[in-house]
């Protein structure tokens, strides 16, 4: 809606439709941009903290720069803080702003602050990249390797964990937790794929991984074809005691930062090197079909295009 | 709180503190950063459509620019958005920001919308400016000439009219609600005296003009006395009519966009003229006292540090 509406920059080398955005700069640099929001009625589970919450809205932000490459220099933060937060919430809130910015090598310059009703944290990132060095979603090909740099389900187990109340025993449920309070950013590997050359596209798994693998299938008028659902093993021990499929909890999680990359068929074993180790071949770009499709044990299923988003009717 | 907890960057030029961020680039430039939030259940008035309040969130954004002498080049918006609000609404929403990326010539690129139970409009400014040409709130010294872009007040007869239902004859209205629905940032304004090179410090008076006045002066560690207090005659009106005081509607309102500017003593011909006849001085930069003083008429009055803004005692 607001692409449409808004229409095509003539300066904007990346727009809409990418996980950031990029605009020409003279001396032939780029300058990236990417601005998240994160709610606190609908991004903040119940048992996160003030500060985790605000670490985690950066971190939103920061693994869409890591799926391009790009290392952000500088974070701007617009807070919308209800009445009865206190003082002390809004400064641990604070720190979680500063845990992110330590991590990830950049410094948070400047903000805004107002009240509102929700709980609202938007944060924006800069930084400046060489235009042709950016991966973005498209530039895939027929017969490029689909790889991602982690396996998938904790958040959605951790998050059912939460919702549902099924605790389990301690070693279960803590690195499910972990990922939803304590979610990571790619950005060194994203930083190192980048370097190395070897991908054709690019986007991080923030919308799940079905979703993010769609969006990339779409953006390269492609289809993806998949031959293992990457299910982690906690997410998978979750699935089993409570009687969920865990390849759904895999596929239709969100808010799990991993990278999503197609990789150039001749040069996996070097993106695999650059990755050292942390690089997991899932599947490949076809021209054969739209969409995305798990081939396995001679049975085609489609993967439906499902995940989270909020209004993606809009 | 915000500053304190996350420490000042060495690559930020202008931090938090003043109107806009700024970031030294490789090559001399400095990249200049922006971020402000209009919340829909304090920033948007009665009466107030979706296009004008999305214009408005630009405005308030551009407005900070225009007061460092800055041109924005990009822009991100990202939106928090109410379940009842329809597909109308949204793209009327998309409209607004069109009405000010097209007014003020530049380009909103990317953003991220979410849903919220408090309307959210996150706009997020991103230029590229000489540092030496920036006009930063620090610069100012004793002796400047202290003036102003516009009379004020409208805006706060405006919002009064409107929560009050102090409607009043047609006539009286109209500036006051054009004021309130449709106000302007005074982007040219601030480019011509920047490139003047007549001001030695300036700040937008968004914060209402007494509170912006305090600012001005804390941040060079002076006062600020003044002459006259600059009331639009439509407030005047206004006051008259309802028996309010007209210089009150002009100190202690808010969300009014002139520039409130120091000009070098003996460049204030060649300032007015840039200006074109629209800078109005109304006092001087003094080292004889902190704060903000009215002298009228062999009288001194203390004005207090009061205006518009949320969460001030944080």
């Amino acid at each position: 809606m607001l692409e449409r509406t808004l229409g095509v920059s003539p300066q904007a080398i990346v727009g809409f439709g990418d996980d950031i955005s990029a605009i020409s700069l003279p001396g032939g640099k780029a300058a990236i941009l990417k601005t998240d929001m994160l709610v606190g009625s609908t991004d903040v589970p119940p048992g996160m903290t003030m500060r985790q919450a605000a670490r985690k809205a950066v971190v939103a932000s920061v693994s869409d720069m890591a799926a391009k490459g790009v290392r952000p220099i500088a974070g701007l933060v617009a807070l919308g803080l209800p009445p009865r937060l206190t003082r002390k919430d809004v400064h641990d809130l604070a720190i979680g702003l500063r845990d992110a910015q330590d991590e990830y090598g950049f410094a948070i310059v400047g903000g805004d602050t107002n009240e509102s009703r929700d709980l609202t944290i938007s944060i924006a990132l800069f930084a400046i990249a060489d235009p042709g060095q950016l991966v973005l979603r498209t530039g895939a090909r027929s017969g490029d390797i689909v790889a991602v740099t982690g396996e998938f389900g904790d958040t959605s187990a951790g998050l059912k964990a939460l919702l549902e109340k099924r605790k389990g025993p301690r070693d279960l449920a803590k690195p499910l937790y972990d990922a939803v309070f304590y979610p990571r950013a790619q950005l060194s590997l994203g930083l190192k794929l980048a370097n190395s050359r070897t991908l054709s596209a690019s986007i991080d798994s923030s919308d799940g991984l079905a979703w993010s693998l769609h969006e990339l299938a779409k953006a390269n008028g492609l289809g993806i074809e998949i031959n293992t659902i990457p299910v982690s093993k906690s997410a998978h021990d979750f699935a089993q005691r409570y009687r969920y499929g865990p390849e759904k909890l895999a596929l239709y999680g969100g808010e799990e930062y991993h990278l999503i990359v197609a990789v150039k068929r001749h040069k996996l074993e070097l993106a695999c090197r650059a990755a050292r180790g942390k690089l997991k071949p899932i599947g490949v770009v076809t021209k054969e079909f739209d969409g995305v499709r798990l081939i396995r044990s001679g049975q085609t299923v489609n993967i439906p295009r499902k995940g989270w988003e909020h209004f993606k009717t809009r």
